[in-house]
């Protein structure tokens, strides 16, 4: 039985003009739509909430999580059924666009795609917090993802703890050397000595993709976001070599710079700061992020970071699931609090 | 550059409360969203518009056609920019919902699962006309639609041509031997002897989905559809024996009479009368529906039914942007009447 | 550690001339290499000792029973072990070669590969005995096999119980219509109009063979013995139409008509009549072939014929374990009648 | 039509008793066979020939290279075939045994496995010389092979071009950081914390082999090829961690000390000696050995290595049509020297 979902928050979209992303290197638009999911209630009384930021994925926008499908609740409806089943607690839900021409921006500032990290934490945040009932206080304030969004979280966890208190990873990018170095070899095949030539093929939908091509784009993608390079005719550094495939160490070493794992360390401090510090993945990730995570934690212990470390017995896909993990987690942090 | 998309038309989602599906079997929702794209223009007049019904796949409803994909676009999305390119005329499409717990309906009644048939013809295409400024005439009101969604629109064709004069069939199932049959034994390893506990699987988004386990979906929905059996516990039969896999050729038959293979004898006249009759598949179909074009076109040809036949190079799933060629014909068929 | 295998039996390679294959419709050379396992101590004695004849699969040959394989003994090998460690009593096991230019000829006759039934039995078995110190009883001769093997070990159990009085099939080719026709679609493509042309991609090792192309060889093999037609260009019918893929029905009967599951019934004189019937498959079977043995069980059951029925933990490929189980029974069963 | 193979040459198998291997760490056999094929017309002259030593990849020996196989010729029947083509002149093919417990040797020494290299070259060719009516300039005898056998051929043609004047690598092991470290995470999981009892389930016919298995017994044959340690329980290390799979970089550092992209500058002038140095390999190979054969022969290049490189539209398996080129390039160098 197929039942009635009685939606019981609201979907608010609200269009932001972003001065940041304004002559952005791609050319990719400056005017973004916001999702905000406003819980139950909203707009009968004026009491203030706590937040979440809600990152997507590699070649995904805020707008995404709302996508229906028959048998999966989309963010709103999981985030109206855990309220009505008072798994959590009323909050708002802020699902941000951070897509570029390349498929994303892992939510940091480049030369290369726009400085997306300014973007979410100097105006997106201030904007939701200037346009809803919000509780400002960064322990009120969390911000979750899957995949890259889960990157993205741990990298505001590493650098904006004073803006965001709370932070969780769902099968987050970490440990590179497992996560990508794996698919540079499929990722030369596919890009075939043209970097350019392949990502119009995703903005081509009569272009046929290989099985190979998704790994072009995100090695693409990553080296526009961890190795710019306004020099360069694309504006960034590929890792390896066109010719021959041969990995260039001297670009690897500036993708490493990125690794959480390796972030850890010069961010000890915020991330002891943190209230709320989890990492999951599922243990047949297909990008390794099972042992990405448990890399990271191992380095988490080391610095002494508080933080809570679960493992699935799934892979990287059709995991949504997970979020609710996340949700409860952030909604019993924001309780403890008040 | 991903630029901004101006959507031009607008989508109205209207609840539809339904007679006909009050009281069906399986107690899935009577009452019904039906998303209506209206095209730019439609508030500042008072023109008609000719309308499309666009049918989606199995596991799909109307609203997922509307889902956002960062590279690809939407089917409003699609229309607004086939119109802005004057490829397509302006006009009204609507995407209704014929879902069920099995995870379809294929557009047809059924014991099992509800009245579908008569919903979409006898509740929604009045709905649609009362509420729109529609054409009401047969032949400015076609049927779309993709892989159970083509299937649909077939079984429009030759079952109400005299409600829609134009069907298109994107990768339509046909030819049962090649798009079903394969997958029995798959289904019944899935199946396991307990259909309903496989179902219950895929809305339980923690259940861990096994690879097979579509296909038993899949066989499942199929036979709710084409074997219903009142008298039997679940209210229909499988294909095949639960202990052995054999096939139950008794059933297989009941089966067989809905594949559009079939159908086109006794449904000549209908076929003939259609001003649009279109078929396609991608020669790389993963369900051989290339080849269920195929044979499906060498029966209308016997029958002397006239159709167009295209073959793409694909396969059965990302194909959307085939979509395109439908609405164009759909549109010059529309055009040539006036 | 690897272990001295001690090599005790011995192999030799007889070389038949064979008059039934004389001019055999595909110039298939007819001399032909016989391999014949001697157990240890059969040079010393006089001793007479029972023998099995061991059936390859499609696209194999006797020899390739001997092939050397670090992790996994061969069948000397196996043989070998089985008798020093005491499971199975000596025994002579010959490897015959019933291999064709299609790839196989499924141990049965047929105008258009040649009449390889009447060469095992009326060739191969008589020469054997005249070579070797065979008991020449029939419940003291045994065919077994895997794949197209197990399913020539059924053939010779339903139509020649009058020479080996003991069967084992394993994993043996039955139920067609999903060990065959789920493959017919892949075939179709592979084939792409031109059944000879894809026959002779095999014989061009430089030849690149796509994922389909053994789908398309196989169909072509067993099309050759099935469904011969002296009155074809190919000497043979393949079950679909080369244009639509469409079945051809009256073809199909005639596959049909060799199918294990449809010949118990007349066989069943035959069949009741052995000393050993076993049959298994593994419940991940790539060709569904344990719903074949299941099914094929049930009719045995219906028409009373003992058998033993057994299910593995594993798929179609690297199963030569399993030959243990049959040759551990086989000797039982001998033993049994001394 | 199968057509009689006349073979002309001839196979001699001859045990050889190492002292070098005595005593070896795993226990393995240290009387191993060498098999030897003999052009025809070897028994009726007092010619001597030239001598090619064929190496096999990881978890094969040297005996497999004569297995049987209907479509295509295996080493013995391929060099006649070549023979009678006139493509090749008469010469000696050797198959060595250097197979371990672990899946191999690499053709090096190592305190974990044994001493394959001085076995290779300090036993088996002079056993061979003295055995047969070989040339024993080292411009007349030559090593090659696929896979590990083409890593053991350029290990050959790097340390012991005084022994081996020719030396060709069909898909050799090159540049590790894209041939096993993409499977570090695959062998983690198969390993699942215990090499040992992974290697045994190799062993043990009947265990289910896991989709991962197969990386993980390569990882462990490599490291005890590359980072042997006689002071660890196993003998050997490897290159992650067990409890998080994080990357041991100083075991890495070892393997990499390996890899012959690093070989080439320490071994120039050896390399440089050669008579023929071919390198090829698949543009889809699973290993993507032919970023590494480019990487490697980029190397070659800058140190003014002469050398052959091609590349082939296939992947790493069968692809033993390609030993062709490699013979027939050894041949006429062979010939030029005369």
């Amino acid at each position: 039985m197929t039942t009635e979902k009685q939606t019981q928050g609201t979907v608010t979209v609200l269009r932001h003009k972003s001065e940041i992303l304004k002559n952005n290197p791609l050319g990719d638009k400056f005017i973004r739509d916001v999702c905000v999911y406003l819980p139950p209630g909203y707009e009968e009384n004026t009491q203030k909430f706590p937040v979440i930021y809600c990152l997507t994925g590699f070649t995904g926008r805020g707008k995404m999580l709302l996508n229906d499908n028959a048998f999966v609740p989309n963010m709103a409806e999981r985030i109206d059924r855990l309220i009505s089943e008072n798994k959590i607690k009323p909050m708002i839900v802020v699902m941000p666009d951070c897509f570029t021409f390349y498929g994303g921006s892992q939510y940091i500032n480049s030369s290369a795609t726009g400085d997306y990290e300014d973007y979410l934490t100097a105006e997106i945040v201030p904007f939701v917090d200037a346009n809803f009932r919000t509780i400002t206080d960064k322990n009120s304030r969390a911000v979750m993802g899957k995949s890259s969004g889960g990157y993205g979280a741990l990298i505001m966890a590493t650098r904006h703890a004073d803006i965001f208190g709370l932070a969780c990873s769902t099968s987050g990018d970490a440990y590179f050397e497992f996560c990508y170095l794996p698919d540079f070899a499929k990722a030369f095949r596919a890009i075939k000595g043209n970097p350019q030539k392949l990502v119009e093929k995703f903005w081509d939908e009569e272009a046929n993709k290989g099985k190979d091509d998704f790994a072009g784009l995100n090695v693409i993608g990553m080296s526009a976001c961890y190795s710019p390079n306004p020099m360069s005719e694309l504006g960034f550094d590929l890792p390896f070599d066109l010719e021959t495939g041969e990995i260039r160490f001297d670009v690897w070493e500036k993708w490493l710079a990125h690794d959480p794992v390796r972030l850890v360390e010069k961010s000890a401090e915020n991330l002891r700061s943190l209230k709320l510090l989890y990492i999951d993945a599922g243990t047949r990730d297909e990008f390794a992020l099972d042992l990405g995570a448990r890399i990271l934690c191992k380095k988490l212990r080391e610095f002494d970071i508080p933080h809570l470390h679960e493992e699935f017995d799934d892979g990287h896909m059709q995991i949504s699931y997970r979020y609710n993990r996340s949700l409860e987690l952030i909604s019993q942090t924001f309780e403890r609090q008040f």
